[in-house]
C-alpha cells in the first residue's frame, strides 16, 4: 500500500481512475483507447455475464456469434444508422504486410489493398440482419431471439476506463419478430431484465424509461432505458433496449410469409449492455479506502488473514480455518484463505479492503483461545468479535445484509439528490449541484437542444412511470403533460 | 428434410460443408472468410468453453482480457514470430468515414489515417508480454497465469467453415514463470488438460507429441500438440501448447527481481484451441444421415418425439412426458420435447438425426397402452422398444455408453489406419491410402521438406511415448533412433 488514494471530495474524477487501476481491475494499454482487464477486474464481468446468461435463456435467448468485419456498404443501407455509427470507427483496409526494403520492421504491402474496406464492427443490426434475411421465411422461423457476447469498437477521442473505451466488451440481443406487438413486448421485457439485474444483482438503483427523439439509437423507433445516478449525482446510462420497428428488414429485405401467405416485414428489437457496467458498479458503491462489491458480484466474498507469530501459531490457526473454510463453502460462499508469509496482515487488510472484498475474518492467538474471530465488514467498516459457533450462518446472513445495505443507500443517496425545478434559475442551480432534476418540458429537440448548450444537461429518459401533472416547459413556458429527468450524463 | 446428404464416400469435403451447414452449425457470411456460428452450433461450443475454462481454474488460471489491436511495429519485436503472424493479417489505417461528396454512401476519411497501423490480433503475444512488463517486478509476482477467450483474425486465402477461417473464437493461455523447468511443467500440463478434455469429452482420441522445429510454433522453443485422426485417415492438429522460453521476454524486456535479488528474464508458455475443434468433432463422429454428438457435448440429450392423432391423444401423450422429462431433468439429463403441429413425425426424425441427437424417445398410442416408449440410439441408428418404469435409469446409462462407444469407435478406426512403413514405397502409398504413418526419419528439416513435397505428408509429431527404435531414415536411409508419425493434414 505505497500511498492513499486521492478523495472523492478532492477530485472525484482522478479518485475513479486510481481506483480502478489499484483496485487491479483494468488498465490502459499500449493501444490508444482500449484497455487491459485485468483478471480480477475479469472475475466480476464473468459474474455479470453468467448471471445475464442465465437470465437471458431462461426468457428464451440463444447465443450466437456474427464476424466482427461488416462490409462497409452495409452501413449505407439503413440511413440514420450510418449517421450514427459508421463515422468514428476502425477501418481495415489491407490484408497483409510485408518486410520493408529498407529493414525498418514490417510494412502495409500496398498490393493488398481490400477491394471493399470492412469496418470493425461497433454494433451488428448491420451485419445481423443481412444473416436473418437467409433465416426468415415464414412465421414458423419467427421470432428469432439470438444474443451475442461480443467485443466492439468505437473511435472515442476521450476515453476512461470502462466508461468510453474505443474497445469493449458487450452483449447484444437481436430479435425478429411477425408483428409490431411482439417487438415492443421483447423490447420491454429486456429492460425489465436489465433491471432486475442492475438492481439485485449489482445493488445499483435505476429508472426505467424511453428516450427523447434526439437520444435514440440510431435506427431505432423507441429506446428503452435504465439510467443509474453516480456518486457525484451525475447520471449514468447502464442499458437500452430498443425497438427498431421495421427499419432493418426494410434496409435488408427481411421478410416472412404469414399464416394467411401474405409477404410481410419482420419488426426489429435490439439491446445491450457492456462492460460500461463496471464503471457504474465502481462509482456508485466504492469510497474513499477504495472497491466496495456488492457480495453477489465478489470474486470471494470472504477473505480470512491469519495473525500469527511463528509455524506453530500458523499451523493452529490454518487448522481452524480449514473448518471454516469448509463450512462456508458448503452454503456456496465464495472463500479465500490468505496465508501468504510475504505480506504484514496490515498489509493484507489494506489490499482487500482495496479491493472491494465484502467480509474480511481475522483470526489470532487470542481468537483460538476463545473460539472467535473478528469479522469486519467492508460497507460499513463496521468490526465485530463473534464466536465460532454457528459462524457459516452468521456470515451468510452478514453478506444478505451487505447486499441490501448497498442498495439501500444508492437508493437514499439517490432519493436525497433527486428534486424537482419549476422555473430555469432553480433548474439550473440544481443541476450545477449534481443531481436528477424532474422538470416539465414543451416536448421539442430545439428547447432540449438549448438546455444541453446552457447547462450541459440531456434529458435522460421519459420515466415509465411519469405521473400525469400540467405544468409548463421550465425553458420554453408551453404547456407540458409531465416532467422528464434532466441531468449531466457520462 | 429437402434432399440427402453427400456421402463421404462420394465426396468426403462436399458432405463436411454440407453436413455443417444443413446441421444448424455454421455457414457462410457476406464477409469474405467470416462465418457466422449458428445457435445449434454454439450451443456446442459453449458447452466445450464451459468444460475447458472449469479446468482452466481447477490448474490455478484466470482470466482477463488484452486489446483486440496490436500496433504494427510490436511485431517486429520477436524475430521469427513477425515472419509467422504479421504477414497475412488484417490491418487497421483509419479510423473515420464520412460521406462521399458525390453522394455515394460512405468513403474512408484520408484524413483520419493512424500515425501507426493496428493489426487485428492473429495472437497476443506480443500485446500481453508487453503488458506483463509493468505487472513482474519481483519472483512474488510469479508465476502469472492468464487465459483469455476471444476472437481472432488471420487472412487466409482459402477457408473452410470451422477448420480454417478468417475469423475464430478461441483461448489462448499466456503463462509466465521463475524458471525453464515451471513453465515446461505448464505446457506439458495444459498439453495433458486439452488430451483429457478432447478425449473424455469430445470422445476423441489423440496422440501426445512435439512437432518438429519446421512446424513450431513462431516464437517458441518447443511446441506440443494433440494430434487426432480424421474419418478420411487425416490429421487434425487439435491443440498446441508451447514452451517459449525466454523469447518474449526478452523481446519485450521482461524481467524479475529473484529471491536472492539478481534480475533475471521471465519463461513464458502459451496454449490456445479453437473452434476448430468443431470441425474435428464433426469429422470423427459424424455419418452419412448427419452429425453425431457425443452425449457430454449435445445441447440437447434426448428429444421426445410425440406420434399422435388428434389433439385429446397429443394430450394423453404430453402428460407422460411432462413426468419423464421431470425424472431426466432430475438425473441432469438434458431433454427437448418436441410437439410442434408444425411438423410430422417423420419429418422430425430425420431432422434429429441430421442434428446428431445422441437419443430419440418416440411415444405413440400404442405405447400409451403398453407404458412402453421407442428408444432410438443416434450412433448405432438402432431401435428398441423398452417399459417405462426405471426408463430414466436406463437412459442414463445408454447415454454413457455412446459417450464411451464413440470413443471406442474412433479408437478402432485409428488403430485401423495407423501403420509402419520401412521404405519408401510402402510409405508413399500408405501416404496415399490415408491414415498415420509411423517411420524413421533423420531428423533433417530437408528431409522433412522434401517427403512434405513428393507426398503431401508431413511429420504430425514426435510422440511423446515414442519408443527407443534404431532404424533407417524412409527418405536418406541415415540412422534414426525412433519412428514419428507422417499424414496428410488439415
Amino acid at each position: 500500500m505505497a500511498q492513499k488514494l486521492t478523495k472523492r471530495a478532492e477530485d472525484y474524477s482522478k479518485w475513479y481512475n486510481e481506483l480502478v487501476v489499484r483496485a487491479d481491475l483494468a488498465e490502459n494499454s499500449a493501444v490508444r483507447g482500449s484497455m487491459v482487464i485485468k483478471p480480477y477486474g475479469f472475475a466480476i464481468w464473468e459474474r455479470m455475464q453468467g448471471e445475464l446468461d442465465r437470465m437471458f435463456k431462461e426468457t428464451g435467448h440463444e447465443n450466437a456469434y456474427f464476424p466482427l468485419f461488416i462490409p462497409k456498404s452495409f452501413f449505407s443501407k439503413e440511413a440514420s444508422h450510418v449517421e450514427g455509427f459508421a463515422k468514428e470507427c476502425a477501418v481495415v483496409t489491407h490484408y497483409r504486410l510485408k518486410n520493408d526494403e529498407e529493414g525498418k520492421g514490417v510494412v502495409v504491402d500496398p498490393e493488398a489493398r481490400l477491394e471493399e474496406e470492412l469496418i470493425v464492427r461497433p454494433t451488428s443490426e448491420t451485419i445481423i440482419w443481412d444473416t436473418y434475411r437467409n433465416w426468415v421465411q415464414s412465421y414458423r422461423d419467427l421470432p428469432l431471439k439470438i444474443n451475442q457476447w461480443a467485443n466492439v469498437v468505437r473511435w472515442e477521442m476521450r476515453t476512461r476506463l470502462f466508461l468510453r473505451t474505443a474497445e469493449f466488451l458487450w452483449q447484444e440481443g437481436h430479435t425478429a419478430h411477425a408483428t409490431e406487438k411482439e417487438a415492443v413486448e421483447e423490447a420491454e421485457t429486456m429492460l425489465k431484465v436489465y433491471a432486475e439485474f442492475v438492481e439485485n444483482f449489482m445493488a445499483i438503483p435505476v429508472v426505467q424509461g424511453v428516450k427523447t427523439a434526439s437520444e435514440r439509437f440510431a435506427g431505432a423507433v423507441e429506446t428503452y432505458c435504465i439510467e443509474a445516478m453516480m456518486q457525484d449525482g451525475k447520471a449514468l446510462q447502464a442499458g437500452t433496449s430498443h425497438f427498431l420497428g421495421q427499419n432493418f428488414a426494410k434496409a435488408f429485405d427481411v421478410k416472412y410469409a404469414s399464416k394467411e401467405g401474405k409477404e410481410e416485414y419482420v419488426w426489429a428489437t435490439s439491446w445491450g449492455v457492456s462492460t460500461r457496467l463496471m464503471g457504474a458498479l465502481v462509482m456508485t458503491h466504492s469510497d474513499d479506502q477504495g472497491l466496495v462489491l456488492p457480495p453477489n458480484l465478489a470474486p470471494y466474498q470472504v477473505v480470512i488473514v491469519p495473525i500469527y507469530r511463528g509455524e506453530e501459531q500458523l499451523e493452529q490457526i490454518s487448522a481452524k480455518v480449514a473448518d471454516l473454510q469448509k463450512a462456508l463453502r458448503s452454503k456456496g460462499i465464495r472463500v479465500k484463505y490468505d496465508n501468504r508469509d510475504t505480506h504484514k496482515p496490515g498489509w493484507k487488510f489494506a489490499e482487500y479492503e482495496l479491493k472491494g472484498v465484502p467480509m474480511r475474518i481475522a483470526i489470532g492467538p487470542r481468537d483460538l483461545e476463545n473460539n472467535t474471530v473478528e469479522l469486519a465488514r467492508r460497507d460499513t467498516l463496521s468490526k465485530e468479535v463473534v464466536a465460532m459457533d454457528g459462524i457459516a450462518d452468521l456470515i451468510q446472513s452478514r453478506l444478505e445484509d451487505i447486499q441490501s445495505n448497498l442498495l439501500k443507500k444508492a437508493n437514499d443517496f439517490r432519493a436525497e439528490h433527486s428534486y424537482t425545478a419549476d422555473d430555469y434559475e432553480d433548474f439550473k442551480a440544481k443541476i450545477e449541484a449534481g443531481g436528477f432534476v424532474y422538470a416539465h418540458w414543451d416536448g421539442t429537440a430545439e428547447t432540449e437542444e438549448k438546455i444541453k448548450g446552457e447547462t450541459k444537461a440531456t434529458i435522460r429518459c421519459i420515466p415509465l412511470d411519469q405521473k400525469e401533472e400540467s405544468g409548463k416547459c421550465i425553458y420554453s413556458g408551453k404547456p407540458s403533460s409531465g416532467r422528464v429527468i434532466f441531468a449531466k450524463a457520462y
